[in-house]
């Protein structure tokens, strides 16, 4: 186990009913003025906007509201929740929806709290020192966003998604009802179930040392959410099947299923590059195509690693003869489970063509000046090697 | 998965020479007068008390000290404790040591912040409203108090051991350094080993519904436990086996592994009897000796529990024709391994005598006043053929 330094002070209120509370929760807190935060107007369908309102209303919040966080979330609207919680002295961003919503309303807090072009904490040529609280009511199973420290804002004008983790980006409280995932589509739901296999996985297959107390959290939220992805896909209103992929979810991006361990996410790298350039590919599903492909390159640095995901998540017999196989069927149950939830797992499928991959191997590695770290490190030839796999 | 709140604000600094950072981090809060509690001078034979003086002295943090937490800590010290805080002007409590010194600072913090006396909130006559923050330097993998909300004291007046649980009681920040567990003793060790266990799986073989992801998170801080437990009991100072018993005892007690499941600690309720009665019995090994008689007690009241228990934790055969059989398997593995490590399973074995068991189950209903609930409701009469299948 490599020291490290663990901190999730978000405050979770989970189950039935519990969006009903954030008024009575809010007024808790002590806050007067809410920036309302919300996407596209999913939530004013199904009747959560008015819930929301309602609860407000009636601890007594006042509140003024933005909708229209679109996924990959841009900058633009993000200055403009800025604006609005400058000019009416908000002091917290209630963000209501999925992981846009909520990547879109941090952004929103930390930049309203600061002074500068807030592009400029995301571009990494500065470091925030303060934030506005935010509040999250969560509709989707998938990013982690509203336990983590992470948020992911696409500049529209550069066509370049980039992130900003910070321990101001932690939510205040996030309150977790899974029964506001159940009118979510079937493709939302695999797009959820990969990245929050995604989050635990890619801190898991790592090239260093021991940590046996995270490997097994991070293989029990592996399995629970195989086993609940598949329920929640056939009966969409399985409680208990949203509940785990709700506890999941959140539990795979807070820190704890890699702590002890030296990790980077390369499979998310290459994948930003994906769904940046292209708009209409939900991040899951570019994650779905890029996994497998990282997987077929690199396992033969770590088979060891390999085979104890085979065997521990997947339930592969270890041929202890030829330890490849069973890495190799390890590899092969992630994609059959890929495909058997309805994702993709090649660009094809995707609509990415194959003379854009130069491109985006270009990106990933800023121009050639970031080399990823990995078993083996990772330039622009080797991440375009990756991306071939993927055709 | 019933409806739970989840909150763990401790940051967590993690891993080799941590210790040593405690002045800047002290520091880096701002806090300018600090209580330095400790027990019965182990931390001076090491070495840590030195180290952490430096520390501090380093970093310009005045401080005061007290000496003197002792297993099951008691209430009079902690008066003394209160005394200096409030003469003194101390704007953090430091606890260093395992459980006993970070539960006796717990206490202090609490008193310190209100005026009355503290055994109002450990008999429950009263809700504490605030506390002095306090920051553990922990040196025994144990109790889990280092991010725990729970605070057990001995008023040895009244002979009575009272734990008192809430938010106020989690430490702002606990520095975890497994090298400072080398020195633990194979019987400290081994008390221990099932106090993690024990804090865990209580939260686990609990009566009613589903809940995937916790159940597998359990059964991975069960596991690593027992696996590391095994290693560091063979050579005390494996770095790895220590770290993975320090965690998974932090995890173990901070609400994670029994979130969305209805609980009541039944063992421990009447362990605290036996160590309130007896001061020489420590808390693991009373634990050891009361959870299989509970088990033997209670398993026929939900064998498919038990059976989970037995098939995931100690990898027995599932008996599918006859589930009791796996059930009774499941309990002897673990008495097994309490032996296996070193700890009794009699009463007899902790020189406790048969003619304490109705005062012991007495005072556990509190004088007949309160049932325990679980599978069963536990009332005198119960928890009497409880402790006889103790002897």
């Amino acid at each position: 186990m490599i020291n490290f330094e663990f901190y999730c002070p978000t405050k979770v209120f989970f189950g039935r009913g519990q969006h009903k509370r954030v008024g009575e929760i809010i007024r808790n807190y002590g806050f007067k003025k809410v920036l309302l935060h919300y996407g596209g107007g999913s939530i004013k369908k199904t009747g959560l906007y008015d819930e929301v309102v309602k609860a407000l209303n009636d601890a007594g919040i006042d509140f003024v509201e933005l909708g229209g966080a679109q996924p990959n979330p841009v900058l633009g609207l993000v200055k403009k929740g800025i604006e609005i919680c400058r000019k009416e002295n908000v002091d917290l961003v209630l963000a209501v929806g999925g992981g846009s919503a909520i990547d879109s309303g941090k952004a929103i807090a930390v930049g309203a709290a600061n002074d500068c072009d807030p592009w400029l904490f995301f571009s990494k040529k500065k470091e925030p020192e303060r934030a506005l609280p935010i509040g999250t009511i969560l509709t989707l199973s998938a990013t982690g966003s509203e336990t983590s420290t992470s948020a992911v804002i696409t500049n529209e004008e550069l066509k370049l998604k980039r992130g900003l983790n910070t321990d101001l980006n932690r939510p205040l409280f996030s309150i977790l009802n899974p029964e506001l995932t159940f009118t979510v589509s079937p493709y939302q739901t695999a797009c959820g179930i990969v990245d929050i296999m995604m989050h635990t996985v890619e801190r898991y297959i790592t090239q260093k040392g021991e940590a046996e107390v995270t490997d097994r959290i991070a293989e029990a939220v592996l399995k629970s959410t195989i086993q609940a992805g598949r329920k929640a896909l056939k009966n969409p209103e399985d409680y208990e099947a949203r509940a785990t992929l709700m506890w999941a979810g959140s539990l795979s991006h807070n820190g704890l299923t890699g702590l002890g361990r030296d990790y980077f996410m390369v499979s998310h790298q290459i994948e930003h590059e994906i769904s940046g350039m292209f708009e209409k590919v939900a991040h899951g599903a570019g994650l779905a195509v890029v996994f497998p492909a990282w997987m077929k390159y690199a396992y033969k640095y770590n088979i060891p690693r390999f085979c104890q995901y085979a065997v521990r998540v997947w339930n592969c017999e270890m041929d202890y003869e030829n330890p490849e196989n069973t890495a190799i069927a390890g590899i092969e149950a992630t994609i059959d489970f890929f495909r058997e939830i309805g994702m993709p797992t090649t660009l094809r499928e995707l609509d990415v063509p194959e003379d854009s991959i130069e491109e985006m191997a270009v990106k990933c590695t800023n121009y050639g000046e970031r080399i990823l770290p990995g078993y083996i490190e990772y330039g622009k030839k080797e991440i375009i090697e990756i991306l071939r796999l993927c055709l």
